[in-house]
């Protein structure tokens, strides 16, 4: 008898939900992809060309709609006692993370997960196992960047407006990749930002000595460009240091140039396809996923934090117990 | 209703083998691994594990077992009416080669491909897509070596002895690059080669003025470095010229280093995968292949010569009508 | 008859005095190096060894003893006649450093020069030249880092006590291309840094909407790592991304590897010949200098502003005028 | 007393004459130009602007007039006791090569060197001391290229006719460093070329078992690109890979891109400088130079063999002892 496949729907299919529904589709071997859900009549008629619906005896949701409604499908999928994967944020608003959270935690059987892809990239998964087995020493620095290439339209100038702005909705990704390497106990000691709606550098400064910063944009004029540095007391690693589309370098009377991926998705293509492969096998499974959602909280809170340094031109300190502290503590 | 999907059997099990029937399995949307066939009662028992034979209703083969019978196999699969994808080379004799074509050519509503999987490769394929637009001006040049991380079992050693040779097991690749950027029709006009079992240098120089140079080996420290050069008239294209396994950097007190695929399927995976999917779309919807079976015999045909031409010392010329001159017309 | 040559002293022969005297002795063809003074016993017992000491008609002096003597002996060499090039910073001090920039404008005949080294480096010049043709339309973003091999006897932790702090001792090269790259005239909108006495990130935004973030450090594994990046409308340039010893890369099982200068004199050596080629060729020629002396000032107020910013946890703020503002201001 | 400086006179002033001119005028703390001659009237006046000339005790020539002169100059400055450096190649004929020999046996006293200036380069320098000290195993291939930027004016395809061959002319540098790796004794076993006037492939086998293979031309659309690798039985060396001007990439839309030098001089400007420095060294102190002078003309010895195997369109081969095999010998 073939082995049981999750039976998995997908909601949204836009910009990321439709990669997300195509991948359950065509590159999951243990997911079968049933349904699929959108407001948008575009893309019911994209749904109907691409996907096969059969609908029925649904296991999991994948939902990659807007992220003002993420936090909102998820609950409803979790009381409908299916497993969730939800693109990042799980929402802009902290304390609607937290319901999320809350509602997870009562269905300790339900496997909730937030998509952050780069957990699942080959390169971030090798780098992580080096610092793991003590190769750097212990990390201390962290620099991450997650710089678009410039978008003529606009679109995302506006997006920014309802995203949560940069620091949520971008720098997430970094954030993420903090906890991930420093590990997620770590406390923010001092939070500091600069910058413009699509444009900033913000710093954290933990608790036991540890640096972040990051930059985050949407002005590259070659591309994609998302990088990230550790350092530790013993060596360094890179991710991405020099981007590149492919292994070609092109010779001519300019030099030599190597050309660069203009999307996310040309640089996380498969890092989707394994979070695609991945979340079927622990609902499958019953293993533990690759982070806790807890997770996810954290590093929207964070976001929030140098987003309103961003915007109120203040450092924001906190004591150890992760308390804040108002100007007249400090 | 679904779309009809290709029904595919597998021929072989063993090192390229599992995998053509594991991309088939579970990579390919388009095309349905239903049974797969293997001498080897250890392959049997693998295929039991990680396949679904269901059998039935057969329209192509896929042959990855050993070159020896890749063209018995391939003919077979031919009188039964079956497309065929067979891993190259079609066979080490240019004359049993010829009657595979020969085959092919009495049922040409067969789909019949030699899997040089470079031609699926991403950076392949960009490369010559900028050598098909004319960005180097006209090709001269082609620098190719296929050099596999050295293997102390000794296995490919004794594999040479009945392989054909390294220039026609590992070069044969580069041949067929060569045949794909300077163009099938090109008539060698003199080779060269120099070297060992399995170490050598062979040149290949056309009438027209196109060089060709290749070098192959099983002996590299480091791991798996296929590189490609083509320089042009205007410009020069570079594929792999630094082998990386991903993108990370390593700093330590010995400097920042990239580690390198140590197999064939560490730089050629995905390009395994594409093949996968390219040849069900060419058998479904009746679509040329991405290139003719005359060329993998053609590729097979050189790497012969310059295996000749390494064995005996001499170089070998040709007139430009493709009769090779013996030494009294030189 | 033979050309003049400018005939320099050199005062101080440590860590970076006895460089620039090699570099007048050996490597400056308009330029005789005369005498050279030192108040360390062993460092004169070296100067017998390698300098051959003539005295007499003297024109400049060539200063690289310690940072808190600089401005000193500037400021005597001026009242002597003498022209000057000071090892950076003029002092640690931001009130000193207007002292010596007050006796310079006293003297207008003489050429009294900052050796901000970098401005004479050719990928620097390069990367200069690149956005002063606007090749990447107007630059907003500055990342610059200036990052030492870790130092395990512990010099440079103490050094950092007295040297005005890793902002004026260490980014001050850092500001200083900030300066060059966006203009000299640009104005400080608001400052902060984290970290510590000798691993800290700071951030310097600019009315005008232009962002300089820096990291120092000396703490790096591999070695010598100072690398520059500038983001504009239009494109990006990076100046060192990839910091390599020499040409050569090593391929072994660990991987490919490039080595790593261990200090800044492997990374800079050509710029401070050039720069000791340079400073003579202005004297003799009465040309102007590549930067005026008052810049140099400019470098060490924002490097202070920075270190008070990284003691204080706060931000610092500025009005369009350059007015500091006071937290009741804000 | 200041330490004696060796006496040095140039002759030859052109293309290559008056860099190592300029060199032992401004570069070279241990010598003194104080004379250069030129049979061309244009040379004179370049001489008289730029050379102050006293003559005079004169210890040293060095040569940089065209290469058919070489040989004739080295044996007359010998004659009359003078260290000489001459430019590479001594000569186009092997015999005349020999002729210096002969002459420098005669007068050990004098330091007589051939300028292969890859030796004094940092990067082969670094290569090579990695395989001296085992790094690499056993070296057993060689590739190596020079590839000139394709110079429209023609001056080069010219030239080639009286340069004694590109493998003469242009490989001889890659024909120096394979004796230099692989040793000064090994012996040819075999060679084979194939190409045209300056675009052409050859190969070395040699006793012992390791090959060299070479590629030289004038036609690169992107500049000077000479690239070495070394492979030994425990890893693998290369040198200048991806070239490069300086440490700047620059980004835009068409992606990251490098600039690569444009001639030899972008290249190999201090590894130039550097022989200057050394040749004075070895004569003033007596110490021995970089290599025998003998292994020039073993250098050009293999670049005659070559472009006679181009010209002949067949393989040459050699006994153990170094003897030519003739076809009735085969």
């Amino acid at each position: 008898m073939a082995p049981r496949k999750l039976q998995i729907a997908a909601a949204g299919l836009g910009r990321m939900g439709h990669r997300h529904a195509l991948n359950f589709l065509n590159r999951t071997p243990r997911a079968e992809l049933v349904a699929a859900f959108s407001p948008d009549p575009k893309e019911h008629e994209w749904a109907r060309e691409h996907l096969e619906l059969f609908g029925q005896g649904l296991d999991a949701l994948v939902i990659g709609t807007a992220s003002s409604v993420h936090a909102e499908e998820a609950i409803k999928a979790m009381q409908k006692n299916l497993h969730v994967l939800c693109e990042k944020p799980l929402s802009t608003s902290v304390e609607v993370c937290r319901q999320v959270v809350e509602e997870a935690k009562k269905r300790p059987h339900l496997k909730v997960m937030c998509g952050f892809s780069r957990r699942f990239d080959d390169s971030y998964e090798t780098a992580f196992s080096k610092v793991d087995q003590g190769q750097i020493g212990r990390p201390i620095i962290l620099r991450s960047q997650t710089c678009d290439k410039h978008d003529p339209s606009g679109f995302f100038v506006e997006y920014a407006a309802w995203s949560g702005g940069v620091f949520v909705d971008m720098s997430v990704h970094d954030i993420d990749l903090t906890l991930w390497f420093f590990g997620n106990q770590i406390q923010p000691k001092s939070i500091s930002a600069h910058g413009y709606v699509d444009n900033a550098v913000g710093i954290v400064e933990f608790w036991g000595g540890q640096i972040a910063y990051y930059y985050c944009t949407r002005m590259m004029a070659h591309g994609q460009e998302d990088v990230t540095e550790v350092i530790g007391t013993e060596g360094k690693l890179s991710v991405n240091l020099i981007p590149q589309s492919n292994l070609v370098r092109q010779y001519s009377e300019k030099g030599i140039t190597q050309e660069v991926p203009a999307h996310y998705h040309g640089r996380f293509e498969m890092a989707f396809v394994k979070e695609a492969n991945e979340f079927p096998a622990a609902c499958l499974d019953d293993t533990p996923l690759a982070m806790p959602i807890e997770n996810a909280v954290k590093a929207v809170q964070i976001g929030s934090w140098l987003q309103e340094a961003l915007v109120t031109g203040k450092q924001i300190h906190f004591d150890q117990s992760g308390k804040r502290l108002e100007k007249s503590n400090l």
